[in-house]
């Protein structure tokens, strides 16, 4: 008989439907478990499926007393109050890199798609203005890649994927992280300096207490009125408040954006700009990506049920 | 006094300014020099400056008897007939690679736009429809680009920045062109034989009678319903009517087009696709790009007014 795994977040169902093979799902569907579930089948349930950036306190572990185990579905794990879910003797694991070449294959194209005006472009074809000869301001010539500075700001895998992309072509790549590792990208001391050099600041760093919207008005001044930011991280990174104004004012030139603050709930004011890309959180979105991460997180539920440490466990 | 020169294809000013201030311009602004200028003032000019892709028969050229070179903004010169120049006397010149890296950037901005459906994801959040949980077909889970082979026809300069660059995505590089060269890529004997292989075929090929709509009905079939083109090169490469059945079939996935057969005037039938990112003829569109045109259309006249070979001959 299969074992029994809780999905917590809303999840599509074509994601479920390999682990769903394996082991016998419920699916909360993105609502408190015991809304859906009677506390009696809830009581058996040993494992979970969550998604990493969803809020899941000790409270919500505490309607699961059986519970040893959170699979995170992707790289992130920010939602998982880890204090708590150690406290409860819960391991927690993620699918590490899984997912890192989708994502820093989105922020590069949000970055070219930012950076050459493509939305604009294709609309002033599809709307006729080229073909009537209307000038379109928004398509002035603007800075080209060789020689442009890239601040890539975290170097875990999806922060070296974004910078190996960026480097072929033929920019600087500078990063700021941590930890300084020996990699053949030029090393910045803090957020600052790195956003001070910059023209674009791609954020791939892990949210987290340490990043809560650390891309500041600050920072984003420090990029300047050529500068551009890019965030396939959590919306969480950025202070949103700043960035809607920095956009406003013309204190950066663009921004391409994946994650927000409140998801499916971007700030409308953002919807306003058309120097800005905005996506539904799909960095990882890809048929390669979720296999990737459909793996991990069934090689956790694997070793989990097996009695063995989880495969790729959250340290 | 400076030297006049004529104008004849239709530029933004702004392109000419720098030229402007070394020469005596006379612009005829895409009409025909004898609609704007007195037979006598025309009768003195002895070099023109024109976009690569405009036809210049020797009709025209007859109306400029003391005619002696023409130079081409940008890497182009498909439309000037080059048996009717070497006929009058008249020397031909271009400004080579001055663009490749504004048009290979673009090409494969178009391409990671097309593949991850940015146009529709950046509506799908802009229409509240994210907001809203409402599904959308558009944006299911496509392809990656780890281990995507990507088909580069020609490999001229600009051909070989956008290998460069794709390879930096993780993916397979195949190319096709006349002469095979000592790259770490995999040469194909034919563009048929490479759309077989690839899943993205990138147009980077010189446009004339030799390649003249060679993109057909059947290389579209042989790239395939998961399959995809981009042209950056000129659109007389493509047979629309084929390019716009196979869209209308799905026999392939999507395209990115930065240019057409009559511009600016793509066929109404391309923008009906969501599928497809269209933008106006920007490949070489960016500041770095205009100024190594300008630095090569400059070093062109100065030869010639010199007397000398010009810098940069069409051979």
């Amino acid at each position: 008989m299969p074992e029994k795994v809780l999905i917590y977040s809303k999840f599509p169902k074509a994601l479920m439907v390999r682990i769903g093979q394996r082991f016998e799902l419920l699916d909360a569907a993105g609502k408190p478990p015991l809304e859906v579930f009677a506390k009696e089948e809830l009581s058996s349930v040993r494992a979970m499926i969550t998604a990493g950036g969803t809020q899941l306190p000790g409270s919500v572990m505490d309607t699961l007393p059986s519970l040893r185990a959170i699979i995170c579905y992707g790289t992130g794990y920010d939602g998982v109050d880890l204090v708590a879910a150690k406290e409860r003797n819960i391991a927690v694991g993620n699918s590490p890199g899984a997912n890192a070449a989708s994502v820093a294959d989105l922020a590069v194209t949000l970055m070219l798609a930012a950076t050459r005006r493509i939305l604009p472009a294709d609309e002033f074809v599809r709307n006729g203005n080229w073909a009537a000869g209307k000038p379109s301001p928004l398509l002035r010539a603007l800075s080209g890649n060789p020689g442009r500075r890239i601040g890539v700001y975290g170097m875990g895998e999806i922060g070296r994927k974004i910078a190996g992309r960026v480097a072929a072509f033929e920019t600087e790549v500078g990063y700021f992280s941590r930890t300084r590792y020996d990699l053949p990208y030029r090393y910045f001391e803090s957020l600052e300096a790195l956003s001070e050099w910059c023209g674009v600041l791609m954020i791939a760093v892990r949210a987290g207490a340490e990043t809560h919207r650390v891309v500041d008005a600050n920072i984003l001044q420090k990029l300047g009125s050529e500068g551009y930011v890019v965030n396939i991280s959590r919306g969480s990174v950025i202070d949103e408040a700043a960035l809607i104004a920095a956009l406003q004012n013309n204190t950066i030139a663009g921004a391409g954006l994946d994650v927000f603050e409140k998801e499916p709930h971007p700030p409308g004011a953002l919807t306003a700009f058309p120097n800005v890309v905005l996506t539904p959180h799909i960095g990882g979105h890809t048929q390669d990506a979720h296999a990737a991460m459909q793996d991990c997180v069934v090689a956790n539920l694997d070793a989990f049920f097996a009695g063995q440490p989880l495969a790729y466990p959250v340290r």
